[in-house]
C-alpha cells in the first residue's frame, strides 16, 4: 500500500502547478507587456497549443516569387516566452527574400528542397555570402542585413528558426519607400537619387 | 532652517517612489506573465510581504519519510522578481526526495540537522554523489537529475535554496507514472519493462 | 506593375505589426509588472511618445542648491523597457547631490557647463574621486554610492544617463533620517552618535 | 568627388569593427567561460564559420533506429552566443529518441518526413501527446521530460531547433543505468525494482 | 544484445560532454571575466567541487559581535554561474551586522538560532523592519541598505542565500569612513559634523 | 578601542574585493569573448579608467559635415559590462547622420546645441519624425533604422547614450555599397536601379 505517496506530494505538487512557469501559452487577449503575453490559464492549455500545422506552402504567385510564413507568438502562441520560434520559406524559381534585417533575433535557415543564395553583412561593413545546397544551414547574427535567392532552377523551400519568439522583421525596401517618409530625408540620408526614390516610392505604395 | 532639502527632492522621489522596481511584491490575483505576477501595489506593501514564517516542520508520516514546504511566490510573494526563493527538508529516519529536477533553477542545500545522502547526474552522464553533514552545503546545477535521502538514524533538516522565485519541479516516477502518458509509449522510450511501469502506475494513480 | 510585392509582404507584415516588440511605449495606467508596463496600443503611438522637451533647468533654489529632473519611464513612456533613460543635473554654486546608490542601474554623466567633482566607492571600500571639467564623462558603476558636488564658481549643468529605463534612487540621508527608523537601530548599525542621528532626523523630517 | 565621406567614417567604423559584438564564432581552443568561448579573431572569420554543411543523414542501424547530428558550438562554432543552434534527427521505421531533458533549452521539431509521435511531460504531471504529420511542429519547454518516436511506416526525418547554442542533453536511461550510481540509490530515488535496475545497468554499461 | 544503443549516443554523448554548460566550476587562475570566471576542465571536476565543508562557526570575538562566513565563488567555485550562494552569519548576545548593501544581489535569511532584528529601506524612503523568530524568513531586494541585529539574549545563528554566485558587498561604514574620502566631501554629501566624521574615520582607519 | 571591527571585517572584505563584480575595466589585450573582455586587474584600476575627456569636437569638415565621437569599450574600458556607454554627434550646417541601425542597442540622444532632425522607422514600416530642438531628447529602439540631420542654420551639438557599453553600428550605405557584395545581387533584394547601385559603389568603393 504505497499510495500515500501521491498525498504526501499534493501540496508541492499543487503549488507548482500554479505558480512554476514551465512554459506561458500566450492568451493573445492581454494587453501585450514587455516581455510577451500573460499566460492562458493553465487548466486551459492543452497539446494543441504546442503544436502547428499551419506552415503550409505559400502562395509565390507574385513578383518576388517568394513567401513566408510564420509560426510566430501570434500564429502559435505555445511559443510565448521560450525564446524561439520558426517560418517557412518558399521561393519560387526567380524568388527572392529582399534585404532585411530581424531587430531582436538571430537566425538559423535549413534548405529543404533547391539551392538558396544567401547572405548577411556585418556592422564592419564586409559581406558573408554563400550558395546553399540542400541539406546546408546557415547563421544569420541579428540586426544586421541579410537576403536569400533562389539560386537554382526549381523551386526552394527552406525553414528559418529565430531565437525570439515574436521576431521583428524590417524590411529595407518598405522601410525606406513603403511611407511618408519624406523624399528629401531620405535622399539626404541615403545619397539615393530623387529619381530612384520616387520610382521605388510609386511601387511601394509610399507617400511625400 | 534646512527643511527645504525635503522639498527640493520630492519631485525626484515621488517619482521614484511610483516608477522604480525596487521589488514587486505579486499580486497573485493578477494574470500570470511570462515574468511573473504584477505588483501589489506599493501603498499596499509592508513589511509581512517580506517575512515569512511558515517554515514549520513539514509532516513525514508517509511512505517516503519526507516532506517539502516551500517559500515560493505562491506561498512567499515578496520574492516575485528577486531571482530567489527557499524551501524546507524534513526527511524522517529513511526518509528520501526522489529523483527530480528544477527545469529552470539551480539549488543549494545547507543541512541543519542530520546526515544527508546527496547527488546529481550531468548530462555528461556521470554522478556528483556525497554524504553531507550537517553544515555542510551542496549546489545542485539547474536542470539536472539529482535526489537527497536521509543517511542518519535520526531525522534530518536541511533549508535548499533556489535561483528562481518559483522553481518548477518535475518529480520522475509522477512524470512517467502518474498520468496518462501510454504504457507503451513509457517502455520504447525508457526501456523499461512492461510490469515494471504496471506496477509503478498502480502506486502513483496513473492510467493507461 | 510591381504593386503585387506589396500583396505579398501584407500577411508578414500584418503579423509583425500586432507582435513584435520594436518598443513598448508604457501605458502607465495598467499594473506595473516585473519588466515594466503593458504596451501602449500601437495604434495609439506617436512620435511624440519618444521625443521628450520637458528636461528644462531645475529649480536649485533650496538649500543643497541642486536639481534633478528626470526623464524616467514615469515622465517618459517611450523608454519603457528599452534599457536606458536620463536626467538633467542643475548644480548651482555650491551645489552638492549628496551620496546616494541606484540599485539597479549604472550612470554616465557628461558635464555641459562647468566643474564637476564627482566619485563612488568600491564594495572593496576604494574610493575613485576626480574634477570633472567641461565635455569630460565619469561612469558609476551598479549600486555603488557616488556623489556630485559643483567644484567651480558658476552653475554646473550635466546629463546623466542611466542604464535602467526606471532607475531607482536611494539617497543615503534620507535612507537613514527621513523616515521612522528608529534611533537606536540607526545608532547601532551605523556607529553614529545618538546626538548627530536626532539632529538630522529633525532636519529631514525623520521621527522615532 | 564625394570619396571623404569615406575618409569621415573611417574612425567610427575601424573602432566598430574591432569592438562591436555582432558575432562571435567561438574559438574552440580557449578556455570555455560561462557564456560560451572567446571569440576568433575578426580577421580569421570567413562565410564558411556561418555556413555549415554537415548535417547529413545518420547513421540508424542500431537499436533503437535513430540518429541525431548535431549543428551545436562544437561543430558549427558560428552559432555560438547567438542563442540558437539546431539538429538533424533521423528516425528508422520502429526508431525511438528515448526520455531526455535540454536543461538549458526550449526545442522546436519541424517534421520534414514520415510520421512523429512526440510529447512532453510538464511539472505539474501533465502529458501533451500528439502524432505530428509531415509539415507540423512542436516546441517542447526548458528542461521537461520529452521523446520522440517514428509512428509510421516508412523512415521520419525532423529538424530541430534549440533556444541554447549548446543545448545540454540528458538521456534518462543514461543519466540513471548507465553509470556508477549505486543500484540501492537508484531504486529508493526511483522505486524501480532491483531486477529492473540491474538489467537496465547491464545494458547500458552501468556498474554499482 | 542491446549494447548498440551505447554506440549510438557515443558521438551525441561526447560532444555535449565536451560543450554543453551544465556547469562551470570557476578556475580561479584564470583571469576573471564579466560574467565570472572560465571552467575547470571537465575532467578535473569532481564531487567536491560541488560540496563545502567550510561554513564553520565564525569567531564573534569582536566589538560588533558578528561574524559572516562565505560561500561565494571564490570559497565555493562551483557556484560560479548557477545564480545563487550562501553564508553563515553568527552573531553573538548583542551582535549586529551594520547597514549594508549588495550592489547586485538580493538576499533571503532563513533563523536557525535565536531572534534577529532585521531590516531594509526602500528607494521610496519606507522603513520594512520586523523582529524575526527562529525558523522565519526575510527577503532583502537587491542593492537597498539593511541590517541585522541579534534582538535576543542568547547568540543567534542564521543562514543568508543571494542571488549571485559572487555578490558584493558594501558596507556603509567603511564606505565612508574606512578610506581616504575627504572629510570635506563626506561632510557636503552627508551632512554629517565634521567632529562626528573625524570620529568614525578614527575609529575605522580612514584618513584625510 | 573600537579598531578591532576593522578586522572582525577583513575576511570578508578582502573576499569580496577579489571576487565581486562591482566592475570590470576591460583588459583590451585579452581575447574579446561573448560578454565583452576580461577585466583589468583591481589593484591597476584607477579613477582615470572610469572619467575620459577625449569626446572633443569631432572634425565636420567632410562631405557629410557630421562627426561621431565615441566613448565606448574600446576608447573608455570602464563601460565594459556596465550596459551603458555615449558618443558626442557634431552636425555642421547641412550635416547629416545617414540611415543607419545599432543591431544592439537602444539610444537617447540629447541635443545641446542647434535644431535636429531625427526619424525612425518600426517593423510595421511607420515613421516616427519629429524637429528637436536644443534641450529636446528622443529615444530609438534597438536594431530600427534611423537618422539625424542638422535641420538649423548654426552648427549642432548632442550625445547619444547607448544601452550597450560597445554598440555595433551598420551604416545603410556602406553595408550595400562600400563593399564586395555583387551589384547584382543588390539590385535584386533591394529594387534598386543598376545605374543607381553602380554610381553609389563609385562614391563608396564598393566593388563588384
Amino acid at each position: 500500500m504505497i499510495l500515500p505517496i501521491f498525498l504526501m506530494f499534493s501540496f508541492l505538487l499543487s503549488s507548482s502547478s500554479c505558480n512554476a512557469l514551465d512554459f506561458c501559452v500566450a492568451d493573445l487577449k492581454t494587453p501585450r507587456g514587455l516581455a510577451g503575453y500573460s499566460c492562458k490559464k493553465l487548466e486551459l492549455v492543452t497539446v494543441d497549443d504546442f503544436v502547428f500545422s499551419g506552415l503550409h506552402a505559400g502562395n509565390t504567385s507574385n513578383l518576388i516569387k517568394a513567401a513566408v510564413t510564420p509560426a510566430f507568438t501570434a500564429q502559435f502562441p505555445g511559443v510565448n516566452g521560450l525564446g524561439i520560434s520558426i517560418a517557412r520559406l518558399d521561393l519560387a524559381v526567380g524568388g527572392v527574400l529582399p534585404m532585411h534585417t530581424h531587430p531582436d533575433s538571430s537566425e538559423i535557415i535549413v534548405v529543404i528542397q533547391g539551392i538558396i543564395d544567401a547572405g548577411f553583412v556585418s556592422s564592419a561593413n564586409k559581406v558573408y555570402f554563400k550558395t546553399l545546397k540542400t541539406g546546408d544551414i546557415m547563421v544569420f547574427p541579428q540586426g544586421l542585413l541579410h537576403f536569400q535567392i533562389n539560386a537554382g532552377t526549381t523551386p526552394a523551400l527552406a525553414y528559418v528558426s529565430f531565437s525570439s519568439p515574436s521576431p521583428g522583421v524590417q524590411i529595407l525596401d518598405f522601410a525606406l519607400f513603403g511611407n511618408d517618409l519624406p523624399s528629401n530625408i531620405i535622399e539626404e540620408t541615403t545619397f539615393l537619387d530623387d529619381a530612384q526614390v520616387k520610382k521605388l516610392k510609386g511601387v511601394l505604395g509610399g507617400t511625400g
